[in-house]
């Protein structure tokens, strides 16, 4: 049975995780939750116990999020070319769908946390690793259905995946170019052409 | 004759820009830059009036730092695919050679103000559409000179090597990864071969 206290929480993480997406981890405040969601600010203490452990849950919030959306239901289809091409299409849908002012919430992550040692960040690193792994993985698996070359190199193409998709953030986010989703594309036809067999 | 208030003005600016690319332009504070430089408040305040005419003074001093680390040094190569290379190089070390705590100052910049409108991401637009123009008009001088082929695509081509970029900055600060350099080379030798005429 879902009890009254979880779906506050995950109200409150829902909350979080768009707010961080705008103004960062290190701008989320026990505070200014209390005033957004109209809770008592020593009730969000008793839910996290630290704006670290806030930090570290809105994290993975975040991530479940995104396996929910992107990772799952990209992984129904068949092994391989058509399974890169799910992740591809939802990976790239993400920010809009998952509904986060601030776009894509890893992007913005990853920016802030990279010069900020400490236990958020590892969690961050290690659920970027999981993420580049996977994606690895569907690459490999491509090799093995014969879609893909055996020369291919699955880490280099994973980096050069990583790089069109944080190109068509930039594109889309801060110079709202109107053509970001056909460059975007072009690019990732490219990356696919290339690693045919 | 360079004046003392020249210099000064200088220094905080160089501080200001450093500080900015780790905890963020809206990070900065005239508190906090009055403490680290031992300068009163309001002798900063006097200096650039608000906090908005200090993050605009650094941006443009961001901006004159990458000019003259990166493109001013470039330029001097041959046009065409000479210049183009110089420009890789020494894109890559700008980091690292512009000294700034907290990585690429403009990666840092424009995931923060993607959502803030503002004149300060007026700015940093502008600045970012004349760096991409400045790239494609290497990439068209390297058609012209015909070191590319006739049917490269000037602004596809800057779209792949920026994402590159942003692959390569994420690959070092987050990921530590010690392949990064290696990875960035393969695919920026793959764009190049790509683009041969």
């Amino acid at each position: 049975m879902i009890q009254k206290g979880d779906i506050t929480r995950q109200l409150i993480l829902e909350h979080a995780t768009a707010l961080a997406s705008q103004v960062g981890l290190e701008g989320l405040s026990f505070g200014r939750l209390a005033e957004d969601l109209d809770l008592s600010k020593s009730g969000l203490f008793a839910h996290f116990k630290s704006l670290q452990g806030l930090q570290m849950k809105v994290l993975e919030h975040a991530a479940e999020r995104f396996t929910e959306t992107v990772i799952r239901p990209a992984l129904k289809a068949p092994r391989g070319e058509p399974r890169l091409r799910a992740i591809f299409d939802r990976w790239r849908r993400w920010p809009k769908e998952s509904r986060m002012a601030g776009g894509c919430f890893f992007v913005a992550a990853a920016t802030e946390l990279d010069d900020r040692p400490g236990p958020a960040r590892d969690l961050l690193v290690s659920q970027q690793k999981d993420w580049l792994e996977t994606l690895a993985g569907v690459v490999r698996s491509a090799i093995a259905e014969g879609h893909f070359h055996r020369r291919v190199d699955p880490e280099q193409f994973v980096y050069e995946l990583y790089g069109l998709m944080l190109a068509y953030h930039y594109s889309v986010r801060l110079l709202n170019d109107p053509k970001a989703d056909r460059r975007a594309e072009t690019a990732f036809e490219s990356l696919m052409q290339r690693a045919k067999a």
